[in-house]
């Protein structure tokens, strides 16, 4: 389910994604056709994958992909069944192969199939405010209320129950029964993920979604970015309260409690029954287990093991930070 | 004035209240009408009341509920007039008690009583924007201007010469004279207020209101939520930069400066004259005195005393910070 | 280009601004003309000019300017060619001079001349969603596209190729080409700027602009306020994560990086390749040098030089605050 609401535009010949990177002329022939890029593990024969780090060497060994975006320090790790592709930059270069299957996963203009509610479907089913507007592949469930000016824009699959705020705005988002996201917000952008380089910098297509599961309450004024390769997760009954800032890529798990102004940055994994206070800030990469408590005004920096309370700047245990501060 | 927009469905009688409760079988056939629920010492005879902790024990002593949720441990320390109704868990019942008088103050739902103001009484009083929405009892002063897109919620009362911002949302709350809320800002929604619960966390009301006092300037991006049991209050003078979250039940001085991007969590009590730099934190239930200063990106976790200047996470004596960190 | 936006209501004679500012009764038969307000070097004979603070010693001895607000003790610094207003608060005096000749400067109402997009020449030119409003005095590039309920008031200049989101508000700012502002933005607002009083703040008027150059992108939910006698600069490349606040008078260089909820406190200057992590704040009247990183969380109180790694709160160089965190 990584990508449901972006149009695949491929297939291409493996002739074309190597024409694309200006790369390896002996395969500029070659008609094999390539699917879809996909990462080591989730890969298949007609797909092309990518890897970038020693860390991924037994994912790399195992993967089924006919192609691999990679360098030449780390090609003889693959298969024989997978031809590398070798580039200076393995990044740069899935991002442009992406872009080659996902255009549309690189922009994020306003929605302009959006129209107004009354002119659709929905007119009789939801229970809706003044100029609400709803771009195309959109559904939504029975008993449904959304606010004044709230834009659901395209691909957006909301369940039944729900409540959407007014001049909130959503897009590629997949939002649970009986969620709640407030005024003000916004659900479903592209992250802050770029390569920067001077002059201008080079935005990588964000394939991922935003996935917010059953029960979930979402703050006025909070931002939720939509993945890059993989989603953004908001697991189920957690709440966020206002202001909350939760970067690209970013999950977490259920029962999860988040005070106002938090924010997350990309990639990092929150536990279950999480309570994170006022204005804490997490960085990205990081894993917080289940069962965490994390003080107001904390940065957190490096992993927190499940069942542990912390509190600092850099967070640490919340014994050691009160007792350090007496 | 704890409750001036919601409308009390009460009176009820006694048996109803504790058969919602599921407690106190002897009480099924008594007739006594309970009008309101209130704390301990605005309560009259004809309400019923809480008490939760030894804290309150002076106020519950001289109570003039009849009636009292309470524990055990408690109910000896209430006066023979007032009858306790013995609970497991105090807040939660208070809770569903006082969503049976209040059922709309569980809520946030968007308005759907909200019309554009030039099929209103206002068209010829206010200077307004496109698209401007106006609920059920609002009152507006003279000479006010309201600005493209903003949304004036049910139970709003505007003084005279205020200016209501673009995309601006407000409900449930007493704005006087010569106030300006600045654009994209949300007044008067619930707070974060609710009893955790696996599965489904259970909110509980908020019937109390966001009053902003005269002369007061609210910057854009705000967000300012009302109270649960008593109000949120910003007091006369008082500026907000942009970006600011006021939680429920806080109450601000007159003549306060608050820079961008603060926080104030839930309860707190912030006193006049006081300055606070850009992104400080304060946690919930704390008192921070007259004319006191705190420093940008202080994390306030303890009473502060009137007439001190703090900085540092946690905050602590300006000399000590800036001695500390030489 | 100090305001190309705000009127001018000037020239004034001498004789009026004395008896505005009530002082220098000897000036009131005096009919000399004053054209601007400007600072000490930018000034022309025809202008009058402010000098409050030491500091500025140098420029003061070589101001061009007719008159001078200043102070007794300062007034000897100045050349014989420029005459001393004397006051008792320069700055207040400056403030009240300032909206003598930009009244329209020193609020920041709602742009009443706004109208909807598809009544404007704009029409055919521009992409636009729905209710899209124009104010006076707004010019737009070629291959723009702008969102649903994006408010653009009067004073605004968009070059080519830019996207301004849904929600956005925009006024007194110059966007050179290819920007993006993103959703739910307020750009361009006066700054959190007045003289505190009891009773009631005096606002000082704002006729800086914001300007932010090509390429650059802003985030979801930012809030960058105009200057007040300077402006608000947003260099080449520059990108702002989702929920940052720039305060007035700020200018951050080229290709530098502002993750999500950074706040820049007013009049900071902010060098070329800058990255600054997520929920950091800088203090006003900071200087950070070129290639400086100031890691995620960290509270900058004090000039950073150039090529530094900084962190913490207060920021200190990040080997050290890493040792002393270990």
């Amino acid at each position: 389910m990584s990508n449901p609401f972006f149009k695949n535009h491929g297939p291409f010949n493996v002739s074309d994604v190597v024409k694309f990177l200006e790369i390896e002329k002996d395969l500029l022939n070659n008609n094999q056709q390539i699917k879809d890029i996909k990462d080591l593990n989730t890969s298949s024969n007609s797909d092309i994958t990518f890897f970038h780090s020693k860390k991924y060497t037994e994912l790399a060994k195992k993967t089924k992909a006919s192609f691999c975006i990679t360098t030449d320090a780390l090609k003889n790790e693959l298969p024989k069944s997978c031809v590398p592709l070798i580039v200076q930059n393995v990044l740069l270069s899935v991002s442009k192969i992406t872009s080659m299957f996902y255009p549309d996963a690189i922009n994020d203009e306003f929605d302009d199939t959006a129209t107004y509610i009354d002119e659709t479907k929905f007119k009789e089913k939801v229970i809706f405010g003044k100029n609400v507007l709803i771009g195309k592949n959109v559904s939504i469930g029975t008993n449904c209320k959304i606010g004044h000016n709230a834009i659901i824009e395209k691909n957006v699959c909301i369940g039944n129950d729900c409540l959407i705020g007014s001049n909130t705005i959503i897009r590629n988002s997949l939002i649970s029964n009986n969620v709640k996201v407030l005024d003000n917000c916004v659900v479903g952008k592209f992250g802050f993920g770029f390569f920067p380089s001077k002059i201008k910098n080079l935005r990588y297509p964000h394939i991922g979604i935003v996935i917010i599961e059953e029960n979930c309450e979402i703050g006025c004024g909070s931002t939720i970015d939509r993945g890059s390769m993989s989603n953004t997760v908001i697991g189920k009954n957690t709440y966020l309260d206002n202001q909350v800032h939760i970067a690209h890529n970013v999950k977490i798990g259920e029962n999860s409690i988040i005070a106002g102004q938090v924010g997350i940055a990309g990639s990092s994994n929150i536990g279950s029954n999480v309570r994170i206070g006022g204005q804490a800030g997490i960085s990205g990469h990081i894993k917080v287990g289940n069962n965490v408590e994390i003080g107001g005004g904390s940065g957190v920096i490096k992993n927190i093991p499940e069942n542990t309370k912390v509190m600092g700047y850099p967070a640490k245990n919340i014994k050691e930070f009160l007792r350090d501060n007496k």
